[in-house]
């Protein structure tokens, strides 16, 4: 029996200790930079193993497990992020999350739960492969800068030769894997857009300046970035996702605070997305007699999937399709981001996705929704398809 | 020596503890429909009095305090505020507000204090003046429904023959006393509007609906029902206070509230503001996707001063200009409300306001600003005023 | 019989000639500055009459009549303007305007008609009053600088005494005269707004500047102007009338030509309004990168009404109320604008309103509407109404 | 010397002649579907040869001339448009439009010059090719419905195998051929909106419905159409080109007509952009008050090149790159629109760009600017390239 054959086997006996894993995780969700305990979770599973731990990874929660093979060789690494979401869960489960307001609405558990096991059978079969592979358990994916930007700055990720991770979708069946090449994820600016008026009483408006009122024009003009200034065969998104101004019924409010996201396919629409949006917050000095203070960070890089590792993925999983997988296929970019990306600025690989639609849904919450959902049949799926790539790749020589 | 003489006198011996009990009730704000402790307060100042003093008016911490004079006559109401703000004090006082994000940012502290001390004075000289003063100290009057509407209908006030209150305004000086005559402050209309749309990833529009998106555009199309549909000679003012959306940079959120009021001086315009902020929240439903939730109440009435009345308030403290008072002027309509109106739709009387301009100030910050001050000059002058005008009053025939 | 006697009954006798003048006039409008034909027609009207007549008075088409009485006297002024509107007629009346896209459907061949009449009875009756009356056909009435301003300034009226004139409205009922005192219609700026973009191809908006998108955007904005930046309690109106940018589907346009007027009661709010439009206009170039171009002229003033003589004006006619009246009453000011203002800046006087609401009528078209009209049963109004007023008021002494 | 090589030899020599038919008709340009004098030209062309002409093809003006070879084979269509922009002219150049307002603006002057001297060139060499070949002179290019569609509907190009066409564009460098696969340009809809509200005097927006301001909310609403509704990854463009309402200052008009334009690169968009651009316009009663009329036409079908003629077409030449041609690039889809998809959903074949910048300039006017120039050197290039391509083509196999 090949070591390949051997790793699916072991990952079928060992699902159910996956699935335990993913519930324990979802019920204990932590928020992005906060993972303290998660962090400790995953270190004590390494416990007792000849594995080398670096916990505090980059400056943050991070967790690095280096696991030898037999001889030398290429250096691989695979991801999986821990970090939860601040989203009161609505999805009706019996391992709900504990925590009031998070939640682990974007299969993080699911991504962990199937690595442990992964890395916990790759270590077991580690007579049987040459070469390194480095498991990167990142936290703070959510959250800017990301926790991957810290990981590949501390150098601890300087010898790999090649990196690989996944990400799980609902929209998908369980057995289908999705890859891109190239430009796969968008690149991500955030900004705060900070609209300061001058409050007064809600009957006398003269006497104000009302920011709420400018807020409400910035995110009427800025759909205009979308639809005017970048080119329509690029994918370009702007979302106000924030507009801060509770208040009572009586008052005009001293100013407002917006905040949103930019997305782009390409790098070539990051700084004109940015200039766009500063133009319209400006105008609104001189529209509304309000001052507007923006801070506007460029963040995750678009992920570039390197397109002959992406055909190698294929090349590598296409076998099973009939078998376990339902069907391997390159599908377009996708509008999230990903701090994935940020490994893949520095050392060439590929991220693809996993189906983890749940069963009977014709049209699954998607991730980051309240009642976000996820098919535990995508944990193994996970663990197969990622197994099976890195042992492939161990197998080759280095690109 | 005439009792409005040996008032005056009084008033002025007396001014330092106003200014104490002002500052007392300043530090201690409480909230509409929560003033326990003020109620409590100024009931205790009553003990010992010869005074008949009726807690928990009209259903909520309302004190009406009923003072006899020498012999039969007139009914009159004199009436003072005292709920406070949920607004953060930032002005620069020694007496600042110990209770976080509650602030007695409209001068309700000013007109209870005053009051208290007009109402002992009055009460010292009873035996110099003939009929009833029923003093009336109003909760609620920030929040609808109002503190005045539940003491109006408990009947307590059904045998005043005439009422009058008075308000302070930091944009008149000291000494400055201004009256309106008819219609003289808006009737009001409150609203919350609720937008459900569909949440989502901030990267992914299309599969969401966008509430905060269909909110700006109300924002900015509501403000047409003043622009286009009132008559532009009517006062009609529509303010969307709240907009209430806070969110993080990832996540299309799911709904958002918004809420707002709606000012006029002329009750005709009323239902048309109605009609026409529904029509505008309605359309939502049709242009974005979304469904609607439109809570409108209508609220205090147009404030309407008894004519002959305020020139007879006019007629009293006309003489005092070049003496005590610096002005008795009739002014244009306020657009702010006051449940006072209430008081007015079943009792003839006046409402009229009181110059507080802080010293060496120009541009005030006006009622309901963090920063708002009064000149505690001004309560001496409210004092004076409205005993004059509650003296002058008693000594009249019914009209 | 007295001279007024005399001439109400003159008046009713040629009713009938009124009627045919005033049609012959809606026949054949011109716009404004352009009104040679009419202009003609009037000063032939006095032919054959000892009576002075100036013709291109104020640099235009302006004729002005002296009539002089049998003695010296005041010299009083009344004016008639008549200028038509570029407006294609849709009233379904047998006298519609011959001229393709002019109409007078503001009532200026009323006020005409009924002038001519009025002062030909005042000439045969000029030996029964004294003093001197100047008739003032004005031109231009609708189109800035307007017919007044050059008249004024040329110096021909600078003999006035008082001035008088009049407007009729559909909105009143024949037989209803509408005074105001002091402030009575609105002062006026008139703007033109360029916005310059880019052109391009309809399907490749990120190579053109949207000057469409950003003119949509001032519209939406410009409506803050009265919601937001003016006291509630002023009466200001921000209209923009025109939005030219006819096209056709597939190219964006290189620019946009919008135009508006703005209305305000009180000379204070003049410059604020500008300011603010101003603010708007130059936004524009931050948020979409376009070039504005703001020709912003104030034009005709405030209209006030010397209220002595607006109360002179009641008096004169109050008597015949129940008689060829219905009521003469005082309403409120109105958002029009009359460049009859000018003359009011040099001379006292009134203007004042006359009913012409159209038989069977709930709610007539009003003035400026295609399918305007008027009753002409408010000729013989405008003529008895102005014929007394200036013949009581050249009875009198100076003011 | 090969036919394809005395081909390209006898276009080098007649490049003088095709410069000067492309001034002739750049001087008289004829507006869409009233082609009359240019059909007239293209048909007395073939005068004198042993051609067949068809005229008033597809109920307009277009021109089918039929060439036949040496012996049967293929049918092979070419095709170039012939119509005119109603755009004035600004370009300058000495060969200027002669009709006021109409200009050829997107470069079809060049399309039928250089196709006539290629047609001539075609059939001098007639013995030296089999098969036929169908020049196909469109009329019609700019204006729904377009001549391609009549042309196809009427049958004559039934017996196709194979079609080709192309555009010059001024981006590319003379010698650039820019080809697409698959989904190549926008899919299109037009639309015409009129908004009825009810005039009015521009100082009394009360009395009326501002059908204006309501067009300019449906404007801002409309861009979120692209920005919120659309998924991000797919080509999809609004662009409102006509807001129909010049006015004057005084006047609040009765009705305003708005037109634009929607593209698409998926046929899926169409339906999905139609009802949110519907739901929106039906907004505008509810918000505004006003009655709106839609007028949506779904218009030009995406172009769809047929993948493996579309590498024939590379194919064929590519082996001159470096020699006549700079380069032969697949680049990405158009969001222009083309008839040309009519053919293309009937006929395999292709559709491709040839660049045409002037001399000396960074960024030139696009295609529908009135500045819009195109480099002559172009007119050699798409001689050469579609004569290479249909012998290319006619000496194949049918595929």
């Amino acid at each position: 029996m090949s070591v390949k054959e051997k790793l699916l086997q072991k990952l079928e006996e060992k699902e159910e200790r996956m699935i335990a894993i993913r519930r324990h995780l979802h019920e204990n969700p932590e928020l992005s930079f906060e993972e303290e305990n998660t962090a400790k979770y995953i270190a004590d599973f390494y416990d007792g193993k000849d594995v080398k731990v670096t916990t505090g990874a980059g400056g943050g929660h991070g967790v690095i497990a280096e696991i030898e093979g037999a001889s030398d060789g290429k250096v691989i690494g695979i991801r999986a992020d821990f970090d939860a979401l601040p989203i009161e869960e609505e999805a009706d489960v019996p391992f709900k999350s504990k925590k009031k307001g998070v939640m682990h609405a974007c299969g993080h558990d699911m991504h962990t739960a199937y690595m442990l096991i992964l890395a916990e059978s790759l270590y077991e079969l580690r007579d049987e492969w040459s070469g390194t592979i480095k498991v990167i358990h990142q936290h703070a994916e959510e959250v800017p800068p990301g926790g991957a930007k810290g990981i590949v700055e501390s150098g601890i990720l300087d010898d790999l030769d090649e990196v690989y991770g996944i990400h799980i979708f609902p929209n998908f069946e369980v057995g289908e894997v999705i890859l891109a090449e190239g430009e796969s994820m968008a690149g991500r600016s955030n900004f705060d857009l900070k609209i300061q008026g001058k409050g007064g009483h809600a009957a006398m408006p003269s006497t104000a300046k009302d920011a709420l009122v400018a807020g409400a024009h910035f995110v009427t003009q800025v759909q205009t970035v979308v639809s005017r200034r970048m080119d329509p065969a690029d994918l370009v998104v702007v979302t106000v996702a924030s507009f801060d101004a509770p208040g009572g019924y009586n008052v005009i409010q001293d100013s407002v605070t917006l905040r949103g996201t930019v997305r782009y396919m390409s790098e070539k629409n990051k700084v004109p997305a940015y200039e766009a949006i500063k133009g319209i917050a400006e105008s609104l000095e001189s529209a509304f007699g309000v001052t507007v203070d923006l801070d506007y960070k460029y963040d995750y890089p678009v992920l570039y999937n390197t397109p002959e590792l992406a055909h190698a993925v294929e090349d590598i999983l296409k076998p099973n399709v009939g078998g376990y997988l339902k069907g391997v296929e390159f599908g377009k970019p996708l509008s999230g981001s990903e701090d994935f990306a940020y490994y893949l600025e520095k050392t060439p690989g590929a991220f693809y996705y996993i189906g983890a639609k749940p069963e009977g849904v014709d049209e699954p919450y998607m991730n980051h929704h309240p009642k976000f959902e996820a098919n535990e049949g995508a944990l193994l799926m996970s663990a197969k398809t990622l197994g099976e790539v890195v042992l492939g790749r161990l197998q080759q020589d280095s690109r």
